[in-house]
């Protein structure tokens, strides 16, 4: 029985290494073949903006022409789009190390995941870890202010940045498996990084840190309890791409038409969101005046005023973005 | 043109998916014949535990014992150690994530690498960050030395705990992919975060920071140098493991025989090694007593002690097992 389970096991084993060198293999040729397509619809393009009479070579720029003239009929800009939609496709599947920050943390390790359903788990674990967190914070925040200990407000500090970072680096992840989530809620989450660090190192038992203490303990419950609503949205949000079988979700960067089913409870949201950041510009207009009236101040005062207006603009901008996109498509 | 790259570039994805949907087909099935082979291997485990006369049912006891039996000759034990083997090179192929600490800070994305020039490229990288980051910290050390800011000494702490963390995250990567790192090594890195996170909020202006920041920052800059010493070391073990196409390096527990190769240039790194170790023994006792004669002080002094004690005690006799295991083989 054991020689037969070794038997059946280095064969199972020598055929899956098989399958692995294959697909290497076809990697290597989708690879050749993509960077082909790049070219052609680089030479397209630039086709398109010389117009015909061009400075470049004879054989090219008469295809370059033929291409340019046809682009009035739409046949040529139709398989310029199309072989666009080819690439964007064929990208999205090749493995892939993280970007620059995710290698700086990790190394330069594949992220790319092979299977829809991994990437679908992977966004369900990251809001679910999203939200997980930030409903521990309420409970750990109380604690906090309630027990009063100087050390204990740095260990919440030091919770926040963790999550921070894990975050962050999950964005990295998903970014790599097709996620469409916008530049500055990653930023947002950077800024924070930053943020934390600078509360990190104010000093518990300054006066100025006991000036700040309610509302910080105010806007990190509220925050808490506004992360619950996202979650619940960002939910459903899922569970309608996913249900409509729209990889594009995760996939290309358009998804417009299937938005309109989760419109409605977006409208539901928005309103706790603008208070949450107008609560942003408030603790940075608070920390800012602070700072104004007594100069010698901690250094973390004027620093963490600036960041909260920042994230406050940033989040109220991008958030409007989003509904005037909804909105006019 | 680009009607013909875009079909060329449409096969090759549909070739690569399918052989990503055929590696996936044939992971399943080398799992089922890798959880027989355990299964198989517990029984015959569980059998020479049994020894004879046993309380299990009749069908498997007479097999149990006829293995049993067997095994005086050496046959079932033979075929349970090839066994045992083949089990363990199944095990570093399929795709796997990260242990907790990993999946807690990134999730889990599946971190096995395929080929084992990736995992080579992967180590010498990590070896190249410690011994970069390391260089790089006795420069930074020295400037905030001299130029002697106190949130210069925070951002400094800050550095070296993103690398730790750096670090840590890649040996999860590095265990993954088959390396036998000791466990105290990776202790050390996790003991050293909370260190660091203790320095972090040791306030740079207190008295107590200022009568450690001399021995303090002679000991990084002791540490970088020695860096360098390791890396050397580690490229050189590196280079003989890969040379010697000794894929066990990075593959399998055992690889004793490769390793006197490289058994006289770690004679010449030890004595250094020792030194640092005696540093950081000789930091820990400072600190204590300077706790002892003013309990008073911040509580970082005491704590940073204690850990620094670990380390050093750790590290010592890490490092005597090994030299001890190297010469006993
Ligand atoms: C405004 C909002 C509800 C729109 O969400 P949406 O409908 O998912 O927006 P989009 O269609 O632009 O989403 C594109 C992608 O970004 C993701 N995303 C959107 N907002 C995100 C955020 N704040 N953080 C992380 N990811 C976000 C989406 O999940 C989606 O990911 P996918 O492509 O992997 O499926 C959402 O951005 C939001 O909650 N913003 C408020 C954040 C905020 O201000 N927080 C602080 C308040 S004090
Ligand atoms: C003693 C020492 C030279 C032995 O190194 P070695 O010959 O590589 O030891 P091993 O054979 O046990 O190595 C097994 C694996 O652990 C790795 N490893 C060994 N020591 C390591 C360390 N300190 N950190 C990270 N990885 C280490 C090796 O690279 C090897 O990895 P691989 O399986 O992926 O190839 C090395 O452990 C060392 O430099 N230790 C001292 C660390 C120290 O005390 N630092 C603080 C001084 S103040």
């Amino acid at each position: 029985d054991m020689v037969r389970a070794e038997t059946e096991l280095g064969m199972a084993l020598e055929a899956y290494r098989a399958s692995l060198r294959e697909a290497r293999d076809r990697q290597r040729r989708l690879e050749k073949a993509l960077s082909n397509a790049s070219f052609e619809l680089t030479r397209a393009r630039e086709g398109v903006a010389m117009g015909m009479g061009s400075t470049a070579e004879a054989e090219t720029s008469t295809k370059v022409q033929r291409e340019g003239n046809e682009q009035g009929s739409g046949a040529a800009e139709a398989a310029r789009q199309s072989l666009d939609e080819a690439v964007a496709r064929a990208k999205v599947v090749l493995p892939r190390p993280g970007a620059l920050y995710f290698q700086l943390m990790v190394g330069s390790v594949n992220i790319r995941m092979i299977g829809e359903d991994e990437r679908w788990t992977f966004k369900e674990e990251y809001e679910w870890f999203k939200n997980v967190a930030m409903q521990l914070s309420v409970f750990v925040t109380l604690l906090v202010y309630w027990v009063n200990r100087p050390w204990l407000d740095t260990l919440f500090h030091a919770l926040v940045l963790y999550y921070y970072f894990s975050i962050t680096l999950r964005e990295h992840i998903l970014l790599v498996n097709g996620s469409n989530i916008r530049r500055w809620w990653r930023r947002h989450h950077y800024i924070t990084i930053l943020l934390t660090a600078v509360l990190l190192t104010w000093p518990p038992k300054s006066d100025s840190w006991h000036l700040f203490r309610n509302t910080f303990t105010g806007f990190i419950i509220y925050i808490g309890c506004l992360q619950m609503l996202q979650y619940r949205y960002q939910r459903a949000r899922l569970q309608v791409l996913r249900s409509l079988g729209q990889t594009e979700g995760t996939d290309v960067v358009n998804s417009d038409t299937t938005q309109m089913h989760w419109t409605s409870s977006m409208l539901f949201l928005l309103p706790f969101l603008f208070v949450g950041q107008f609560f942003q510009l408030y603790i940075g207009y608070f920390l800012i005046a602070l700072f104004r009236t007594s100069p010698s101040i901690e250094w973390q005062v004027p620093v963490a005023g600036v960041l909260y207006i920042a994230l406050g603009i940033g989040n109220l901008f991008t958030t409007l973005r989003v509904v005037y996109f909804r909105y006019a498509a």
